[in-house]
């Protein structure tokens, strides 16, 4: 008995401090319900109670947490790292579904859970119908939820994934990712400079899209799904319900842009390195993928006979949402031919760059993946020559090379296996195809009628929808931090 | 002026060994061709005279080179290599397709040269219409052309691409791959057994054919084309043709089967090495791949209400068809519902073993590949872990591991360009993806109602079948060896 006992204090020990750093963000998470809250006790909305009762519920959990672990203090070690990244989006992302379980679109658990992760994982697939008819506060909690997501991952692949070594983030493991007590202090500063940059952004987004002609609460949801390369907009036809005021979809094509750039590279150029971001390969690769692609479509497009101006600027701003990963629509692209429909495929793996809000592969995979395949070439015409492999003025080294290699495979193993299970459920191989590729890739809207741009992801059965919650969270986490969570290994330390 | 004609000789030097070694093989396919010309001289059909032609062209052709390289010996270099292998591939698929543009199909010149690269290539996808009435000398052509492949590419996989160092097949570097003058005769002595081997398979397949109930011509054709993984029918139901008659279903898959194992495991087996094929990693792969998929598609087809032993055998027929690149249909699974579409699409990727007849990215790519990522995992648990790398008792070496590395990233990059262009042609998604892939994985059948299983690649544009003409060769040279043609520094040496 007594063996047992201790046995369970162990457990206790490990968990404890797990359970503590995941109240700490259950209680950001109530904080932020009582924005909507707020705005609809003001507006006499009946949703008011459900985001009352909601934020009971999240401070209810926070309490137990809290006395269970009173005297615990946080101090995580590597394999507790892993399971706080997994278990705190998973806990947010079900607990934020609350509101809409309660509130009036009244939904099915897992239709509220499906919108939820797709909001907090900043996808922006929806299964929402009737958007614009929804209460305001409702309408600022979608927003809201992006952009809580948003801040979240930006954090994460600054601090927490490189640390983990995940993927290849290694490269990008500066003094702000070194988690020894010494530089503490100055991660906790790298934190509120990007949290300062994320949200002047987003209020910058706000007064551009207000002064652009938008209702106020539309640019401040809008604001806040751009930046946070999210998707989620006001309205059942997404930006489309901006498609006859192109400076508004200029104005977005910039602020998606911006929030998928590195944000370690906006606090260096604040802080005088004025060139850091054209110098960045990163953004570099990124910007040039952009210019290639927006070009050769639009080229194609003023071919196939649309007028040049209007031509440019859907492709700019649907290129620039899927490669972003934003998954705004303007127009229904899958309508735009052949090319068209395969190119937006291939552009929901791409994503934008690491330490952004933005998911998919991401640009440095690519690049670092082009020169490995660069030299394996050269390798088989000089066996015995030596090739360069810089990335970013840092050595590519074996670590980083099995990181991006490793995790590419896992990327697109991870989409075959969710597709493979989504035609399963019967759904046609384009539409479980894109499906797994947009919420693996965190992009939003998929191919096909059901869940193309023009579409919804409200028909597809039950278990598809929690297959691709699954989807959503790994691309989300980078696959592999999840992953290590299923190994015997892991369990058995 | 001195030094002008100085560099031609110097050219001249480098290209006269590579035109005599293409000169021989050319040689070997005006043999080949006097085959059908005999058999159909005999049965007094008019394409006769179309045989004979080619033959006069293509000896034509011989004699030339021969006169211009009399006094040339045969020694190559390894950059000679790249272009000899490169090179034969592509004169012999164009001198191969005389016959079908002067004989009675009057084919045009793109038809005629993708049914013949299709045929060489051993992909199988064809663009022939009323095959069931071809004479039998076109038939037998047909059920040649890709026999010849066969053992070509079985000779190329042992002795040409393990010495190349392409995609990891340095593995597979045996003495018989070394091409040093000490070991030479025993290259020779193992490319002999193999041609015995596969001689003696065809045989074997012939015979039982006839004796399961098949004319005589096409238990020939099919048994060439089965040991070979090629795919060609003489019907335009492909297979289908028997789907009433199991046992020839049963047969067929064997033989495919057969083809699809690494012919050295086949001499070591005869050398008295018994267990040499159950030992072999690799071949328990691809059982083990097999198994499941068979089991789990005829599970899901029983599952939908069909007929057990008619599940079974139809799956394991198409399954075997498709996973060892062979091509064959016996029914039109594209109609077996959204998963089977879907399985059949990953199937398209996955190829037999190396050293065999059949394509694809091959069985044991997929095993290092997750020796790999297994190892990755484990790294992340443990930093500092040192982890097993093995496959088949040999150490899996950094060269082996970029090697598999970059075969796959430009495998998966040469489908993803071609089914981008042809989309560009207007092909829609479904057609362009299956295509792409069925033609760089040398399978035969893709997706869709155009190019399906119960479809014919005659409908779509000739710019589409030259781009898939050009993914077939890229795909039977392990696409590394073409494209190593394409670097600057090639041309540099």
């Amino acid at each position: 008995m007594a063996s047992r006992w201790q046995d369970v204090q162990e457990q206790w020990r490990d968990w404890a401090p797990i359970l503590k750093v995941l109240s700490v963000l259950w209680l950001v998470l109530a904080a932020f319900m009582t924005v909507p809250w707020l705005v609809l006790i003001i507006e006499e909305e009946p949703d008011a109670r459900a985001f009352a009762q909601s934020i009971g519920i999240v401070l209810g959990a926070v309490a137990l947490s809290w006395l269970a672990t009173l005297r615990v203090e946080i101090f995580l070690k590597p394999w507790q790292m892993f399971l706080v990244t997994t278990l705190s989006w998973v806990s947010i992302s079900t607990l934020a579904s609350l509101p809409l379980v309660l509130g009036a679109p009244q939904l099915s658990f897992t239709n509220a859970v499906f919108e939820s992760v797709s909001a907090i994982t900043t996808t922006g697939s929806t299964i929402l119908e009737g958007i614009d008819t929804l209460s305001d506060g409702l309408k600022l909690w979608r927003g809201m939820m992006q952009w809580l997501g948003g801040i979240g991952i930006i954090v994460m692949g600054i601090a927490i994934l490189p640390f983990l070594k995940v993927g290849g983030m290694r490269l990008f493991h500066t003094e702000s990712s070194d988690w020894s007590d010494k530089v503490m202090p100055r991660t906790g500063g790298i934190a509120k400079a990007t949290l300062a940059i994320y949200v002047g952004f987003t209020l910058l987004a706000m007064l551009a899209y207000w002064l652009g002609g938008m209702a106020t609460l539309d640019a401040v949801v809008h604001a806040m799904t751009s930046v946070a390369t999210g998707g989620f907009a006001n309205s059942d036809a997404s930006f489309g319900a901006y498609a006859d005021r192109p400076h508004l979809l200029w104005m977005a094509s910039l602020f998606m842009l911006m929030g998928a750039l590195p944000f370690v590279l906006y606090i260096r150029f604040l802080r005088g390195a004025r060139m850091a971001l054209w110098r960045d390969q990163q953004v570099q690769g990124l910007l040039l993928v952009l210019l290639v692609v927006i070009l050769s479509l639009t080229g194609w497009h003023i071919w196939l006979g649309i007028p040049p101006g209007e031509a440019l600027t859907h492709v700019t701003f649907n290129v620039i949402s899927v490669v972003t990963t934003t998954g705004y629509a303007s127009d229904d692209y899958s309508s735009w031919g052949a090319l068209a429909i395969v190119a937006f495929f291939y552009l929901t793996f791409v994503g934008g760059c690491s330490g952004s809000t933005s998911g998919g592969m991401k640009i440095f995979r690519f690049q670092i993946a082009s020169i490995l395949l660069r030299n394996q070439l050269r390798y088989l015409i000089h066996a015995s020559g030596v090739f360069p492999t810089r990335y970013n003025g840092q050595p590519i080294t074996d670590d980083i090379t099995r990181g991006v290699v490793a995790f590419s495979f896992f990327f697109f193993l991870t989409i075959a296996g969710l597709a493979l299970g989504l035609a399963m459920m019967g759904l046609d191989i384009v539409t479980a195809l894109s499906g797994a590729a947009t919420a693996v890739a965190n992009v939003g809207p998929g191919l096909g009628e059901t869940i193309g741009p023009a579409g919804n992801f409200a028909p597809l059965p039950d278990a598809a929808k929690w297959l691709l919650c699954v989807g959503m969270l790994l691309g989300r986490l980078e696959i592999l931090t999840v992953l290590v969570l299923l190994t015997p290994m892991f369990w058995r330390r």
